[in-house]
């Protein structure tokens, strides 16, 4: 998967980028990486890349241009033919960030994982005009909050989605169980010691009874579903993921006798 | 306000934490920064914070001794104090992030920009030991997707907040008008040129007539929010911002008539 992102601070993916799980999936060539600098496609000796709104108020709005301009260069498409020849690089998939877009969630990381390219273009401190939206496939929303780096947003997104490519994340650090990917929060986890501080490790994990301890950790994610995240738990019931025991474990928990 | 994370990759938080509104934040002694790195409080020859989940299964488990540990070092307290000792440092507000925590939002941002210390205890790809929760404040979720590095999700509370913190953001930069802070998404923005590629700027933005521009700032916010976010206008309806010609407005938009 090849990832571009179009910004005014490049700079500030290195860290993130080149460390753990990222810097693995780059020198794997799973991925490729490219922070492009909007600065490089503006005119001016100030290399501006906002102006002031149309109809006052505080605020600067970056500007149509520069991105239009750096977006026909990153795509190869020719000067000037954007909006309409986005259409001819339909494998290219470009990303917004925005309180306006659609909720981020483990389904939509998994449908842009299948995708060949994202090219994510990220504001900073300011809105954007209106109009460069007109190149976007996607626009995304991380959640109910403002964050006033789009870098570190679209840094959310790829971290969510890289990790989901093949030969990324070993057998060892495996998202099976995970929570989202079954539908249910993940159970609790132990390791040693067993005894740390007064606070004891349950004794079922302790025992080496293979089948109890399957069944406590599918009871215990289904409780703590059930008593944080009801709404996953509507959506579970739907699914064609649950079994006739999970069923009767959860009515028994309503019941308040589990 | 002062921040401190404690991870394996603190390395990580070194670009953005040094670039643009955070490195602001820091040059202006708005903030206080320190990456702490876990590893620091190991005893073994490997530096293992991590080790193999009772009751087995694939992924390794974040261990809960060099946590408490370097929790006691960080927060200067005498050694072996943790858990119960976490009562001696009230003004220090310890954050894990987790898909069990409560969802991130502006209104979360708020409180905790009005803490004196944050703490932040990352995973990376592992889960934790249940134990290690003894010592959170707050278990915060920034959405229902799972992110390998605790780091880059730190990063995002601490940008949501650290933006909202006296003296970061210019009035330029201002944030009363933004999503979530009205309540609303917020409206379109446009910047020179008035036509670009065909695509223009709404007449009356251009027309000088502040009352005008007001308005139609006020209701695309509203019929923006009403179709893209009809649960935000839920609230909105029910809290003491709405006026009276925005309820006008609202209920001939839902009739189609606006």
């Amino acid at each position: 998967m090849r990832i571009d992102t179009l910004s005014t601070f490049p700079d500030m993916y290195d860290s993130v980028m080149g460390t753990s799980m990222m810097r693995l999936a780059r020198e794997r060539g799973v991925i490729e990486f490219h922070a492009y600098d909007l600065r490089d496609w503006t005119h001016d000796r100030h290399r501006s890349t906002d102006d002031y709104p149309y109809g006052g108020g505080s605020g600067l709005v970056m500007k149509c241009d520069p991105v239009y301009e750096a977006m026909e260069s990153i795509l190869g498409l020719s000067s000037g033919s954007l909006p309409e020849s986005k259409a001819d690089v339909p494998s290219a998939r470009v990303i917004f960030l925005s309180p306006h877009g659609r909720t981020f969630d483990d389904r939509y990381a998994l449908e842009l994982s299948k995708c060949d390219r994202l090219v994510f273009v990220c504001g900073h401190y300011e809105g954007m005009d209106e109009r460069v939206y007109a190149l976007a496939d996607d626009m995304i929303s991380l959640g109910d909050y403002v964050l006033t780096s789009g870098e570190l947003a679209s840094m959310v997104v790829i971290d969510a989605v890289v990790r989901k490519l093949d030969g990324v994340l070993g057998a060892e650090d495996g998202a099976a169980d995970e929570s989202f990917a079954t539908g249910l929060l993940e159970y609790p986890q132990y390791t040693r010691p067993a005894n740390f501080r007064g606070m004891e490790v349950p004794e079922v994990l302790l025992s080496g009874h293979h089948a109890k301890i399957e069944k406590w950790r599918r009871q215990t994610s289904l409780r703590r579903t059930l008593e944080l995240r009801p709404d996953l738990i509507e959506e579970y019931i739907e699914s064609d993921r649950i079994s006739e025991s999970d069923l009767i474990f959860l009515k028994k928990s309503l019941d308040g006798k589990a």
